[in-house]
């Protein structure tokens, strides 16, 4: 197991993250015997000039140990942390050339990844806008006070409110990078990560040290769909890296959320494209994300009902009389009890009622409809 | 032919719009015939103490002459002007014990309503925010300038804000009222309805004098989803009016459209939970709505594409070699060399290109991303 673990922590850094022609080697010859050939000289399918240099500087149990030491740990197919939940990314097609489960990933932080329960990703753009903000935090405290974890990237904007309001609520929340656990991109959330690390989980398939690259960021998006239940996108312009982190949620057959916006905010063009698109379901509290990402019958949502009101409770006769009073000109009881074809002397009896239920007024020329009743 | 026209607006005068009963009658016997009985006292279907009394109030041709010295129309099925698409109702279920086409439509103003093209209905809540009302205005404005017809209530609001926005696009407009079209209601609307009745058209099914009342509204809302191809509702609460016209559009086999708000406001919550519910489509521009209710063909919208960048026309090569660039720690072309897997002096050639297009920049220590490059 130690050497399956020693290769695969090799392997990670002779390749970029979701190399789809390294998953496929380990799955055909496993990472041990994979790694043992290539330092052995003998390239199995093809040859890279540089890799005995490579190879000469990757040094797998320094790594550990030294990772050790700074409180991360390296977590691999067969560790019971390992989340199975990143083993369907092997079943799906890859994305733009990428995809597979990680070779390992690492984490910083008490929160196990085998016990993420029901974890949400809350992702969405750097440049969100305080509507954005409040919302993304808002729902992710009310995932957290649910029970449920919360996982998104590290950047500014949703990913760094999403984190916050699971914290307030104390919450367990996860941050997945695109760079090493030990580093901090963006250097201004230097703090937020070492928060995490203490209170969650700071988590990447990266080796310590790594830089983070546009190519990483992709990567990484499949690492927080897959780890996640169910991917909700708060803003995110038509270019957003979130999108393609709902991509990968859509592929891994997970649901995608998105919450709508004002249709003049830029920032809510992606999300209302992928609601329009049949993508993603319209959300707008932690309730309903929870009823599309929690276990059957765990969350039945409260739906929003209108409040029950006066008119609501009466009877049918009170319903009739009260159909034919007049908005604005009054009627006298027998204008109205022509309207509603009921005699004169009840309905004078029925208007009495509604009026003490506030529903009816009594003008000296007859009756109307009380002001707050008016329809439209 | 005239003799049913008179019948049909007598009869209008007779019982409440959407009436069951009274149109089962018509269907079966003929407003003509119909009429006859009851004038000569026959109550065909079973008595109405009061009957005799209110024919007698009755007149139908001094209402037709007075009417139309007023520049008021009556049309009935058979008009030239009649909108088929009235007849739609015929075929529908009722919806809280109305339904059915009106016995005839009363019409001021220019516009025919057989000419209405592509009509369109704009509705939503009295209680609007300013962004409800810009959003229904724009959405109006954009509606017209293809040449759709726009069709709302005479209502504070959305009702108001998309005339308003039809008529500064120049296109037609018409407001279905729940009172004769010679009423204003709200009475500060008394304005906008006089210049609709110039420009555009003021219909109804009451006849003109008649009160608004709430069951009057209920009625008028399947008026205005059927003179429409679908329906747009803008802001709606959990009890607004506007959701009882997109129920009668979605009977009506009509598209209909719901423009999403911020989750925080609460004028917006029925129009989420139309969405959410799958009644309705998210739309969040006129061209999207043309494309729901025009002829197929007539409106291709203009998707949101994500403006093309220098990233997007890059060779396969220079890709590979972006990719590898770190995003804030410079490295040296070596560096970059070994993560893209390509020579070194290719390497600092493409480099070189990619930094006179701006994505990549040249520190002393070595080569990173431009700023502005950085994924997210």
């Amino acid at each position: 197991m130690t050497a399956d673990r020693l290769a695969r922590l090799a392997l990670s850094r002779l390749a970029e993250p979701g190399n789809l022609r390294m998953t496929a080697l380990v799955a055909e010859l496993g990472a041990e015997r994979l790694y043992a050939e290539l330092v052995a000289g003998r390239d199995p399918r093809g040859t890279r000039t540089d890799l005995a240099e490579r190879l000469a500087g990757i040094e797998p149990e320094r790594d550990l140990e030294r990772a050790a030491a700074l409180g991360m740990r390296w977590v691999v197919p067969g560790d019971t942390e390992w989340p199975s939940a990143l083993d369907d990314l092997d079943d799906v097609e890859p994305l733009q050339r990428m995809g597979r489960a990680p070779l390992g990933i690492w984490v910083r932080g008490p929160l196990r990844l085998d016990e993420l329960p029901a974890a949400v990703a809350i992702v969405g753009s750097r440049s969100s806008t305080t509507y954005g903000t409040d919302v993304a935090a808002e729902l992710a405290a009310g995932v957290s006070r649910a029970g449920s974890a919360v996982i998104s990237g590290a950047a500014f904007g949703i990913d760094q409110a999403s984190h916050r309001g699971a914290l307030a609520a104390g919450g367990p929340t996860v941050a997945v990078l695109a760079c090493g656990v030990d580093r901090a991109y963006p250097a201004a959330h230097h703090r937020l990560l070492d928060h995490l690390a203490e209170h969650g989980a700071v988590v990447s398939e990266l080796a310590p040290g790594c830089a983070p690259t546009r190519l990483r960021f992709l990567a990484r998006n499949r690492i927080i769909a897959a780890l996640s239940r169910g991917t909700v996108v708060v803003e995110a312009a038509i270019r957003s890296g979130a999108l393609n982190t709902a991509n990968w949620s859509l592929r891994l057959n997970r649901p995608v959320m998105g919450v709508p916006g004002p249709v003049t905010s830029a920032p809510s063009e992606g999300v209302h494209r992928l609601i329009r698109s049949g993508a993603a379901t319209l959300v707008t509290q932690a309730e309903e994300v929870l009823e599309m990402t929690g276990r059957v019958g765990d969350h039945l949502p409260e739906l929003p009902q209108a409040p029950s009101t006066a008119r609501d409770r009466l009877t049918r006769r009170q319903q009739q009389v009260l159909e034919a009073v007049p908005l604005v000109r009054p009627a006298g009881p027998d204008s109205v009890a022509r309207t509603a074809g009921i005699g004169a002397a009840e309905v004078t009896a029925t208007l009495d009622g509604l009026r003490r239920q506030g529903l009816v007024e009594r003008l000296p020329t007859g009756w109307r409809l009380a002001d707050d009743e008016v329809g439209g």
